[in-house]
């Protein structure tokens, strides 16, 4: 990166610095006003950049939300990938996905879930993750009644089951085997996704 | 009670004093040890009472430990009376009798996972109840393969509903009718008590 920089790359180093600047400006917005409460938009105002940049860089106002938390998984594009190929065998993708995307970073998981539930404030970073990304983006690719329930549910069965795993660390589901919970609770997951 | 104990009912007054001391010394196991390291009998003789009191007081380890916690709800005793019916339509009475059960007592519920989750410690009471009452009492009701891990993921089912209605507070969850839990989540919860 000196390297670059002595060369004379401004491109490049604006693209990092602007990138940082939008990422401060999230990180004090969401803080402040919540997911609700904060716009592509004001964003890109307040950090100086066009709107367009934004979105070029964090796609939605959820990857932009994830993006401020630095996290080792990206939760919005795994599910995003997740979701693409339909409710055909969406619990054992999520199920399998989950699972092995946050089996390594068992104490990551861990502490985001700490850190966002300690708290005497609900709106936490974690939280509007949980809401907003896996609730809406889960919405989206399921049909008949009750879709915003039942992609809730779905949820908080993946919230339940990273929890017993990474957080309290119950034997039976921390030590289970990613098949074995691909076995038992993607056809529970499922039972949610099919109407 | 104070009529009672100004009348001399000596009885009475021992058996609250010694349900007490019980309770005072359980507790302080339960923190110090974590619910594994703790035996009735140990605890009994630290109060300076036998054994078979603490056991015709508390009924077992899991009461005694859920009784340090003074819970408004008795998790212990409305899982042993919704499991005693056994697995038929076992995946609605646990949906149906946890939201009744604690829908009126939403801040409780709060305050016990975020005390739980929020300290650095996974082995703090609520954990300890999580892991052993819901984990062991649902086995026993269990047939088939893998009852250990079936019944672990049922109750992180229930659990994951319950962060989701009482503590983050997703408003598909949080508004939806007990009814309407029921019909969606029940079936989900089913499919992991018939193997």
């Amino acid at each position: 990166m000196s390297d670059a920089r002595a060369r004379g790359r401004p491109r490049r180093a604006d693209a990092v610095d602007r990138r940082a600047a939008i990422l401060g400006v999230a990180r004090g917005e969401f803080a402040a006003k919540g997911f609700a409460g904060v716009s592509m938009r004001a964003v890109a105002r307040a950090a100086g950049v066009d709107a367009s940049l934004v979105s070029h860089y964090f796609g939605s106002k959820e990857g932009l939300l994830v993006a401020t938390m630095d996290l080792p998984v990206d939760p919005v594009a795994k599910i995003a990938a997740v979701v693409a190929s339909g409710p055909d065998g969406l619990g054992e993708r999520l199920v399998r996905t989950f699972a092995t995307s946050w089996d390594p970073h068992r104490d990551v998981f861990s502490s985001l879930v700490r850190t966002s539930l300690g708290s005497g404030d609900g709106d936490t970073p974690v939280a509007q993750v949980a809401r907003e990304v896996l609730g809406t983006q889960l919405v989206d690719v399921l049909a008949g009644d009750d879709r915003e329930l039942r992609a809730a549910l779905v949820a908080s069965q993946l919230i339940g089951m990273a929890t017993f795993r990474y957080v309290v660390r119950l034997p039976a589901v921390a030590d289970a085997s990613v098949d074995d919970l691909v076995r038992w609770y993607a056809p529970a997951v499922q039972r949610l996704v099919d109407s």
